[in-house]
């Protein structure tokens, strides 16, 4: 932090006032910064002994806890739920991501998407099943996978059906997590599932692998087995401790890179088969048709995608000054390559710092530094990958997807700022 | 996970059975371990017609929250209250090390340690001041800081009094989180405090910083300036989320590597100075006095360390198997460069596979396959650091410190297995 700016370094890099992002390690930028910042206060002359004495300092405070939770401050920050008014177990609740900072999603925030609520599970009556193509059926109670070797990745799941209000005709007005925020990233521990598929002992002549959760619609996929002999785990913790409810306690499936649906929660069944079974989120649902006619099917991995959290919508700008844009990318092939950042609409773009670690299908925070005059102006993000895929503009994803999308939408996505600092959602 | 093991693979590595850690990337091993897991269930032949209908598979279940939490079969794991019964704001409480997996710390259990209570914070009230030798003195509201460029780091907190009872004469009977459970993990998301430093425009001459906190005792610690101008930060965010108020909402100081009670929770003053302020925490407290009749002070950086998570004290061995061992380690000095398992009470150690990512001054899980003949063992696990620091075995440790000891106890622990598979807390 202690080579300071000089006037160079304040040269923008790119349309609308973007600065490069090495002024990010530098004091001096941040000096700026803050010194535009007009409402940090002068401090009185004698602090120590001037400083107010709050009410909280002249009382003891609250006592130890067993478990912790949120200030009640802070309890406008909570998951956007929209669940269908007949089936209130069916529906989704969005993650806040306007609201939250860094990679991790606290447990209490993931997204959810049920079908027909959250079983309540007793963890000593659950088992898991493995059978169909195989030498020998297994059934495991959960204390049986507790004892198996495990492995830990910090790594997002999206819903196929994320961010399909991009496919309206109107860009929709929402605060940016109820409109992208079906994502989520975790550090979920577990067994790797070829462990178990090897005990089994899979028929070489398998090639799929139906997962069923114990939910009651009883939820089930059609999953290749390659991949999931690859890098899929059984997981039975988030966040360090056992997954919650919601996310499919005691156990569920985590398949790296692919969407959500896929992931089964309360997984108890994985048949070893040669085909797939066309069940209802593989054929009605999570597919596309396209404009020749062709419906897009198993599609599975996540496309590279970026979105700014903030400045975003329903937030507003405080005044011309020099800002953070942040937000957060990710894909489901690896590593985030770069994230470039536009503020003219897409005309000229100069590339974000990436916060370390950038880990493989993992949520990477983005960070661009910005000197906004207070004219209008077109904000947008693009994410690149480390196989070279490129996020798509929305006109580019509508050709070739054409218009009868619901899933799978992972446009570039662009918020304007007016001249009073208001943020909205544009198709620009 | 394709490749076999053979019977070479399973040849121990060192005494008691440690076996190789590339086992672990081998489904053999997995099978060898699964197929000596007694309790696994061999499933119906007809396991999709059979496979029993439990009760939640019979009614839709919970609806959306808008928060979650934990499921209440996992209300057991919770943080171990010790705390003053005469003052019950002053005490600790300590994270369940032995229930959780991965790196993360769920924020709900991160270790407290209060000396009056948890202060209930009004975030538009609270205010911090950076005064003293400075150029301008300022006073920051939340919503200030909240405006400025941020980073993230995934660091532990480790209390200076953690595992202090390996001091003690005999070795104490408690969960490993218990005894050495003054430790969390955390990705902490806040404003470089040099930012704020620069902005307050520091003195050449200063070389100390008092930091305060806004709780009733005033809890204060004196900071080298250098340091915090490296890599400190003031946290906003924990895990995602704004702060828990038992880890210091609305802002904590977090110096990445220096103990716990270094990271000022409710920060709420930074003065500038030349000098300590030789407050009680640095002077009573934290400090130890030497055999040569020397105080030790000013330590703050902690020395690497680790310890055995599963199994250990309190859980029990389910007979002669292959078991996955696994604990953390860490080091205040950076990134952990190996972790040693011994299972025969150090007379000869085999390394551990470390869980990616390995990052500096963050947990780091680690794994080793152990073949359990169910004969006695003591088990063990020495850390090593980037720098080539090793962590100390307990004589050792008390023939450099004296028997004057109470914090930064950091030497290697060991559990002993008897031959019924109990675990328990020995020095050998």
């Amino acid at each position: 932090m202690s080579s300071h700016l000089t006037a160079d370094d304040l040269q923008p890099v790119a349309g609308g006032g973007l600065l490069h992002r090495r002024l990010l390690l530098k004091s001096g930028l941040m000096l700026a910064t803050a010194a535009a910042t007009g409402s940090v206060g002068v401090a009185p002359a004698n602090a120590s002994e001037d400083l107010a004495s709050p009410s909280w300092m002249r009382m003891p405070g609250a006592p130890f806890s067993a478990y912790g939770n949120p200030s009640k401050h802070e309890a406008r920050v909570m998951r956007a739920i929209g669940a269908n008014k007949d089936l209130p177990g069916n529906g989704v609740s969005w993650t806040p991501l306007e609201s939250l900072e860094g990679m991790i999603t606290p447990s209490g925030l993931h997204f959810e998407r049920h079908h027909n609520g959250v079983p309540e599970i007793g963890p000593a009556q659950h088992r898991l099943v493995v059978h169909g193509m195989v030498r020998q059926p297994l059934m495991f109670a959960v204390n049986d996978l507790l004892r198996y070797p495990m492995r830990s990745h910090l790594i997002f799941i999206e819903c196929g059906g994320n961010s399909n209000a991009g496919w309206h005709e109107e860009p929709i007005q929402r605060p940016v997590g109820s409109f992208h925020g079906l994502i989520s990233c975790s550090e979920w521990s577990g067994v790797p599932l070829a462990v178990l598929l090897d005990q089994a002992g899979i028929d070489p002549k398998a090639t799929w692998v139906i997962a069923e959760g114990a939910d009651a619609v009883v939820m089930n996929v059609s999953l290749p087995l390659a991949k999931l002999m690859d890098d899929a785990i059984v997981a039975l913790y988030q966040n360090g401790e056992r997954i919650r409810p919601e996310n499919g306690y005691p156990m569920r499936l985590i398949i790296p890179g692919f969407e959500g649906v896929t992931n089964v929660k309360w997984l108890r069944r994985l048949q070893i088969t040669d085909q797939p079974v066309m069940a209802r989120n593989e054929t009605a649902k999570y597919t596309e048709l396209l404009p020749n006619g062709r419906a897009r099917q198993f599609t599975f991995g996540i496309d590279a995608k970026s979105v700014i959290t903030t400045p975003s919508p329903f937030q507003k700008m405080f005044g011309p000054n020099i800002y953070e844009i942040k937000g957060l990318a990710w894909s489901g092939r690896g590593r985030i390559a770069k994230v470039e950042v536009s503020a003219d609409g897409g005309k000229s773009w100069a590339e974000a710092a990436l916060q370390d670690p950038v880990l493989p299908r993992c949520f990477t925070r983005f960070r661009m530094p910005w000197s906004w005059d207070g004219s209008p102006a077109i904000l947008k993000s693009r994410a690149t990958d480390e196989t070279g895929y490129v996020q798509p503009e929305r006109d580019v994803l509508i050709k070739e997807r054409g218009r009868n999308g619901y899933f799978h939408y992972n446009a570039i996505a662009a918020w304007s700022i007016d001249e009073d600092g208001a943020v909205s959602h544009v198709y620009a």
